[in-house]
Order: C-alpha cells, then sequence, then structure tokens
C-alpha cells in the first residue's frame, strides 16, 4: 500500500477531533446503538475481514514473525464472532459520562459540580493484536471519545478492515464515524507523530511489550498513561500457611503466564525455606516452570541454575521464575523496592502485623495479602472491562475501567456573583 | 557560589527519594507538628531570611530584572509573618493520605479497597517567587510526599534560607528534613536534569509563565501537571441581563488583572451589542482598560484600537482586553474554541438554552453561568489551598487542592484465593 500524502495524516487526527466533538454530547442510547452495529457489523463481515487477516499473516510468515506472533495476529471467524461478543459486553457497562463525581453550593450561593467528560481523542499504541483495536475503539466509544489507532503494520489489512466495519457501523446510526481512525498507512513515522500531537491527542495509551511503552512514555509530548509491564513478586512469609503458599506461588506462576499479574519472583523468608522451599520448587517443576535461584536456594534445592542481576529485573512472560530467601520482612520489602516495576506484589503470612506492614510500605499500584497476584484485573475487580493496568502514579493507577479513560470538567451556575 | 558537583545532584534527589518513604508512613499529627515548627521557625529566622533576601534583591537590581519581578522577589519581615501564617492555614486542612476513595468485597470472598497514598516525590519548577518556596514545600509535607524545588537563580539565596529553616524543623519533630530539597545551585541544566529525572521525580508540577510552562511539558520525561495560563473569556449573551453582563465583564478583567483567572476577551451578541457595547466600553475605560475590536466594534465604538489575531491568542495579565462581536452563541463557542487556553470561560445569559448548551460545549476546566471567572479558585472553590489550577485533563482538572497530590493503591485481602 503506498503511502498518503503527509496532511492525510493532520485529516485522519482531525476528523477524530471533529467527530469526538460531536460524540461528547451523543446520548448513551446513542453510542449504545452504535456498539451494537458494530457487533452485528462484525459478524456479517467476519469473512472480509478474515480474508483481510489472510493478507497480513502471508506477509507475516514470509517475514517470519515468529509463532506466537502470528497466533495472536491470526483472526478466524469464531474470534471475530468473540470480538463482537466482547462489543456486546461494553454495551452493559454504565455510561461514564455526564456522571456529577461531587459539588456544593458555596456560601455566596454559586453552585459548583464536577462531571465526568470524555478526554476527547484518545491515542493507542499496540502491537499487531487486531483483538485491541476492536477493543479499544469500542471502550472509547461509550466513554465518548475519539480515537486514533496505531496499530503496527503487520496487522496493517485486518486493522484496516475492522476500523472500516467499525466506522461503518457508527455512521449508520447518526453518528460521525470519523471517530475511530487507523494510522497504520503511515508506518513507524506516524508513531512518532502521533506522539508529538499535542492539540489533537488528549492522551495517549501504549499497550505492548515494556521497550514499546517505555518509547512512548519517554519520547511523547502528549499525556500518557502507562500500562503495563509487571516484575510482579510472591513474598512468602515465616508464618505463612503451607497450602496456601504453595497454591499462591503456583496459580500465580502459571494460570496465565504471558500476562502482567503473572508472577515473575518468588521470595521466601529463611525461616521457611526449610519446610516449605522444597514443595514450593517441586510443585513449580511439575509445572515446567524453569527456577533460578539465588546461591541460598541453589545450595539447598538440586537442580536450580543461578540466577543473575537480570533475572531479578526480568518480566519473563513465561513459565521461569527467580527464588531468593532473604533473612527478613525488611529485605523481602528491600528486593521488591530495588526491582518491582510496581504493578503488583503479594505476601503469603498468618502475621497481622507482616500483613499490615506489606500493605503500607510497598508501593506498587496493587498489594495483596494471602491471594493470588492473577487478581489485579479490571474484570476480577468488577469493572466489568480491560482497558490496562496503569503502572503510573498520575490519573490512573492499577486496572483502568472506563471513568479513567475520562476527564472531568466544573460547572457554575451562579446569579451574577462577583468578586 | 561554586556550583556543586554533578554527583551532588543525584544526591538531594535521592535524599528526597529516601525522605518520602517515611514520610509516607507519617500520622497526620507528625506532619502537622513540623508545619508548625515550620511556621515558629520562619517567624524566628525572619531576620536572617530578609537578609539572605536582600543579597538577591541586589543582585536582581545589578541585573536589571526589572520592577515586578524584584516586587515578587521581595521579603520583608511582614511578608515573611504572612509565609507563616499560611503554613499554619494548612495545618488545618484534612490529611488527603489513607483515605479510603472506594472499595468493595469480591464474589470470591476477597476485600478491595482503594486509598489515597502520596505520590513519592514531586519536582516543582517556577520562577523568583520565594512563597511558592513554603507554599509548595508546606503542601508537599501535609501530602505524605518529599519535594525538590527549582525556584530560579534570581532567588537563589532567599531559597536557600528558607529550606534551611524548612530542613530543620521538618527534623526538629523527628521527621527526615532531607524531605525539602532545592536544586537551585544547579541552574539550568538542573531544571533539566530535573525533567529527566525518572525513578526520582513522580510528577512534576511547573508554575510561572505560558513559556516555562511549555517547554516543561514538551521537554519533560516525568509526568507533568500541566497549571496554569489563561486566556478567559466572557461572552454576554443576547439576552444577558444589562447590569449583570456590565459587573461580570468588570470584575472579571479589572478585579486582579495580573492573574490566569482575569478574563482576556469579552465576546458581545450582535443582539445585544446595541444597547450593551456602549455601557461595557464606558465601564472599561474609566478602569484603564486597553481595548482591541474587532471591525464592527471598532466601527461602534471610539477610541478602539483594532485588535489582530494576536489580541485573540494572548493572555495579557494586565489592563487590556479584547472584544468582539459575535452573531450567535455558535460563533461565541468557535471563537473560544479556537483561542481558549482551556482555563475558564463565562456565559451571561437569561436563556436557560444557551446557559446549558454553553455549559455541555465548552470544553474548559471550569464553565460558568452568570458569574465572575475570577471565582475559578481553589479557595474560594472550599478546597482550602491553591495547589495550581490544573488546564490539563489528566488526573486533575481546575483548582487543584491536597487530594490531587496524592495517587492511590490498592489494597487486597485475601484468603488463600487463587484463580
Amino acid at each position: 500500500m503506498a503511502m498518503p500524502a503527509a496532511d492525510a495524516f493532520i485529516e485522519r487526527l482531525q476528523n477524530a477531533r471533529d467527530a469526538a466533538r460531536s460524540l461528547a454530547g451523543a446520548t448513551t442510547d446513542a453510542k449504545n446503538a452504535a456498539l451494537e452495529a458494530i457487533a452485528v457489523g462484525l459478524e456479517r463481515s467476519a469473512p472480509s475481514i478474515v480474508d483481510a487477516n489472510a493478507q497480513d499473516l502471508e506477509r507475516g510468515e514470509q517475514n517470519e514473525i515468529g509463532a506466537g506472533l502470528l497466533d495472536r495476529l491470526r483472526l478466524d471467524e469464531p474470534r471475530v464472532r468473540a470480538l463482537a461478543g466482547a462489543v456486546r459486553e461494553i454495551i452493559a457497562l454504565p455510561d461514564p459520562v455526564g456522571q456529577v463525581v461531587r459539588g456544593s453550593t458555596l456560601a455566596n450561593g454559586i453552585g459548583i459540580s464536577q462531571v465526568r467528560v470524555p478526554f476527547g481523542v484518545i491515542g493507542a499504541i499496540y502491537e499487531a493484536r487486531p483483538n485491541v483495536t476492536i477493543d479499544i475503539a469500542a471502550l472509547a466509544l461509550k466513554s465518548g471519545n475519539g480515537v486514533v489507532l496505531r496499530g503496527g503494520s503487520a496487522a496493517e489489512q485486518t486493522n484496516a478492515a475492522l476500523v472500516d466495519v467499525v466506522q461503518r457501523a457508527i455512521s449508520s446510526v447518526g453518528l460521525d464515524g470519523g471517530a475511530v481512525q487507523t494510522i497504520d498507512p503511515f508506518g513507524r513515522e506516524g508513531a512518532g507523530r502521533l506522539m508529538r500531537a499535542r492539540g489533537y491527542v488528549d492522551v495517549l495509551i501504549p499497550r505492548g511489550s515494556a521497550a514499546l511503552i517505555s518509547t512512548v512514555v519517554t519520547e511523547s509530548t502528549v499525556p500518557v498513561i502507562e500500562t503495563g509491564s509487571g516484575v510482579v513478586h510472591v513474598y512468602v512469609d515465616e508464618t505463612a500457611d503451607d497450602d496456601m503458599a504453595v497454591d499462591i506461588a503456583l496459580n500465580a506462576k502459571t494460570h496465565r503466564p504471558s500476562v502482567c499479574n503473572a508472577a515473575e519472583t518468588l521470595l521466601v523468608h529463611r525461616g521457611a525455606a526449610d519446610r516449605l522451599l522444597p514443595r514450593l520448587t517441586d510443585a513449580l517443576r511439575e509445572a515446567d516452570v524453569s527456577m533460578y535461584g539465588d546461591a541460598a536456594t541453589v545450595e539447598r534445592i538440586a537442580g536450580i541454575a543461578p540466577a543473575d542481576e537480570e533475572t531479578w529485573a526480568t518480566e519473563h512472560l513465561a513459565l521461569e521464575m527467580g527464588i531468593r530467601i532473604v533473612d527478613s520482612l525488611d529485605e523481602a520489602l528491600a528486593h521488591i523496592d530495588r526491582y518491582s516495576t510496581r504493578h503488583t506484589e503479594a505476601i503469603v503470612t498468618r502475621d497481622y502485623a507482616s500483613a499490615e506492614r506489606f500493605l503500607a510500605e510497598v508501593d506498587s499500584a496493587v498489594v495483596m495479602v494471602n491471594a493470588s497476584t492473577r487478581f489485579t484485573d479490571g474484570g476480577e475487580f468488577g469493572f466489568g472491562a480491560e482497558v490496562g493496568i496503569s503502572t503510573q502514579k498520575l490519573h490512573a493507577r492499577g486496572p483502568m475501567g472506563l471513568p479513567e479513560l475520562t476527564s472531568t470538567k466544573w460547572l457554575v451556575r451562579g446569579a451574577g456573583q462577583i468578586r
């Protein structure tokens, strides 16, 4: 596909901006009708979407992008129908726009109220996962935002077909289909321009690898919501219940190792090591987890490779785990402070004071006592939708729901008051 | 003063970071005791602070920095006592740290609660206003944050004296005085390094000129809360009450022209121009306001200079105002959309539909009906403290109180649940 002219890039941003203005005032009913039209459109257009996807897959195979990437890129008809189902779930969620957050009547009689409003235009940068295209588009639409999508050149044909379905569906119910734009045709240069599109884009959400997120965070002049990477710790305290410690460590590591809330490092209190380390490592080995241990762990347990500095800092996203014996809760807290990406950490303990100290002192988006780190999830938290998991402290921290895709404004109603 | 060695810069950031960790767990009582000690310290050290300030003033006069800047820089003993009074007002404010924002018990029995926690370390970049040094330090302390201050080389001696008082006061009650740091000795290079100090600084707040804010926003890799500049509009609708229109326009422009919530542009509906424009311009002229009008205004009213494109885009912060006659509410909304910095806009009207459309469609932090734009203020809104007025959409929008200086984290309490 030939690259469009440069001003075509700005035109797409401007279209999203113009559409966002009208979308901000759209009723929940109208937005839900658009979402239903998208779901129906996806089901009807499934064959042509799968055709477009086949072109991307063929190109991906030629370019040898790897089996994992190819699998994430692949859309068959059942997967397209699953996308339609995900869109219908978003219809059921409450609309955050117009919610009154707080308000009061001032002493001089002026009424002030803070209400939720859409950001305007959300930019999304992600990697070759067509499901994210539909996911973000639907969440943005429900929260009244326009969206500019940069989904990676490997999924360009698929994303173009999906965005075409979405735009037609939105227009079919009388809203502005321009609200959803893709800039895939503009390649890497387009991604770079999106990061500097102040005035067109109100917030940028990167989803994907740590490298992608780091690039967006450091190069963007548009405000960013940082999502994602998780070097997640499970700390087994001296007083941990034995079965609970094994269940939680195993679940946190192996339930779904490829996601950000999976555990990467197991810290075990020296006082629990004799009784628990053999059980923990046996269970992990049975689940095919490759383990890397500190010197004390390697000395105690046969067949564990020595860990190095990189072990502790790595988000494996695979059946691999670092294991370290610590002398105290303090040493566990210090290890976490040094290596955590501040996503999720859990302690397994029966001691009240240890639990409360861990909750108070670990500086992560989610801090847990006696639960699997896999519960850090918008769906599990009852938000109904997974916008992503913020690992920054500004605006949103932890699992993000629809309200996190809004800003607020103050409405002030007076009767002629002056100062 | 000789510039300290480069690693001394990182040392100050690290000191703030270490202190912030202990401050996060400090009780409200302990933080209030530190604030009282600061107030007492300022009163006792007033003579030496004034001496330090005299050195800055002398240098400022030699460098011919101008009368306005010199006045903002000047501290006499009454002004120092006023700073102590401002610190005592912050003691009276509720502590946001530890507030439970929301929470629930999940179907599986896990309890989740979202609580307010300090950001960690706040960076502040501002210009030669020693009162901001105390203001930000006290607000940061109350909200449990460390703070790194870059207050401008013109106020370096004054800021050093103030920070010394603050550090000693915090230490005197058993908290870590390193929580408040100045990087003034590191000059412009220090400001640049602060903007890239990811891992040391959690959020950066610029306060000052539009140019300063723009530099910080575009150059910073640390998340920024953008405050400030206001190209603020008052729109007099066709149906406006005559007296109210004059009162609000005059108050919005002249009550305190040097601040960001002062009006810069007056838009008047053509249908109200015959009856109101002479009264409005007479009142503004009597208040010594220089006016710049569009062609229609210049034609109607003698002695008004023609406006140009720059008039509409300028935050005058002085007794100057642009005046434009618009054909309709739509034209007023379009003008505001084009030139507003999205701080505050007000409509004066008796028409319900116009009022509601203005509230819904103006995309600014604060949108008003029949009230002076001067009410956009943390104190007026009942927040008790003025951290600044955010003109961005992420995290905080409009007047910011102490809660806006916090993040949140999720505390999860389980009984061994796994997925």
